[in-house]
């Protein structure tokens, strides 16, 4: 047997979420089936973690196992011929036995794109959260600080109670407005150790009341301090959630890159 | 009678291109509609110019007259709420009268998407070229700088004989290529007096056999002093191809800008 690190790109537009689920089309079905076709054997492969229905990933980390003599090379790219064309293998390398693509994962990053104002961004429909109200960057920003370290994040998941613990840690919170032609278009950037259910969503979500004058800078601060989920701003929408990258120790698959290859 | 300038952004997959058809869905018709349903009257609008079917805009510039008593900027609100979402109004501004998209305009740029390699873009679909080669930019580049200038432009047309004169000026032709996660989208810009049918689409078509390393980087500057379009590449297709902005003489419109507003 032999064990490889697979990382996904796809458009979670079309598809029920990350895990398979019965009657429903979702990623992991997908590449389950385009992999089993190519190494002429069933198998199982194992995300990063579970993206909901209708979330993006832009560096999905996936683990499996295979007796398959294909070189790594060879493998991705059967599996982009393979794969439905909006999900695409950005690399696949072969890694040390027992990588786990769940269990290994020391932090993830994550991103979410809003588009703020009367004007829509024709272009993101499908891609972006359109705030019609204008969203003040800067408050969101300082707001955001107050939940970077580590904290008890119970009040910003809607899976109650956390059936784990709830304390995580968040290790940066960025937010970047668009110049020029992109100055409607706002990237809200959060990396941490694990997040809960919906815990990126609900952030935005709650950010976003603050960016639109709704509610104060220190209200965020406020809801994590009171853990209870009922205190934050509403779950923003999935579409426009990107999950970028995962990150691993050395010792486990070794590179954090989701670049594409050639 | 006033007269206005109204600036656009749309997804052109959806529509048979910008101009009134029977029985088909073109942008034209959806802002007329639009317009005519908040102005109370039946109007027409001109167009900078007609964009292909599939083909999309950054910044496609429109005229129209109206008695309406509404300000620009509560018309172009409610021209975005009456709007099918995938077309925008940017900008809309009352300009002097007699005021003309298509004879006033003085350049145009667009930009046209490719993604290179075997890795798909699954974000771009619908939006840039997938060239499954990888493209050499450096030689593009070079290969491109042959048709800046005032040339006889016919073997870039697909309509032939070009009805009016085919001579045109491109003043500028930009390649570049992404970073990072962006390494295989490559964008290339170009401007000029005015483009025969299909001439952008072409002069991709026909920079791309150079890139992948098909034709000579001499090839281009060869095909147009041919002046016969058997000798170009083939026309790149429509979804990869955005009008980005549409220039004036500051006595006609002003403002050259699409930069979306509040």
């Amino acid at each position: 047997m032999r064990s490889f690190k697979l990382v996904l790109a796809y458009d979670g537009g079309n598809y029920a979420g990350w895990q398979i689920q019965h009657n429903q089309p979702t990623i992991q079905a997908a590449v389950q089936t385009a992999l089993a076709r190519i190494t002429g054997r069933p198998l199982r492969v194992v995300g990063s973690g579970r993206t909901d229905a209708g979330v993006h990933a832009l560096g999905q980390v996936v683990s499996f196992e295979s007796p398959t003599e294909l070189s790594a090379t060879t493998l991705r790219n059967a599996l982009n011929a393979e794969l439905p064309s909006d999900i695409a293998a950005l690399s696949l390398e072969e890694t040390a036995t027992g990588f786990h693509a769940r269990i290994d994962a020391t932090a993830k990053r994550y991103r979410y794109w809003l588009v703020d104002g009367f004007v829509p961004d024709v272009f993101r429909l499908k891609y972006a959260w359109h705030v019609r109200d204008r969203l003040d960057c800067a408050v969101m920003y300082r707001a955001a600080q107050a939940l970077v370290g580590t904290h008890d994040f119970r009040s910003y998941a809607t899976r109650w109670p956390p059936s784990a613990g709830s304390v995580r840690t968040i290790y940066e919170i960025q937010l970047q407005r668009g110049t020029g032609i992109e100055a409607n278009l706002i990237s809200l950037e959060i990396e941490g150790s694990g997040f809960l259910y919906n815990m990126v969503r609900t952030i935005v979500g709650t950010l976003v009341e603050v960016g639109r004058g709704a509610k104060d800078e220190s209200w965020p601060a406020a809801v994590l301090e009171g853990t209870d989920r009922r205190l934050a701003g509403m779950t923003a929408p999935a579409h426009g959630l990107y999950l970028v990258s995962v990150h691993y120790d050395d010792r486990a698959a070794g590179s954090t890159s989701n670049e594409p290859g050639t």
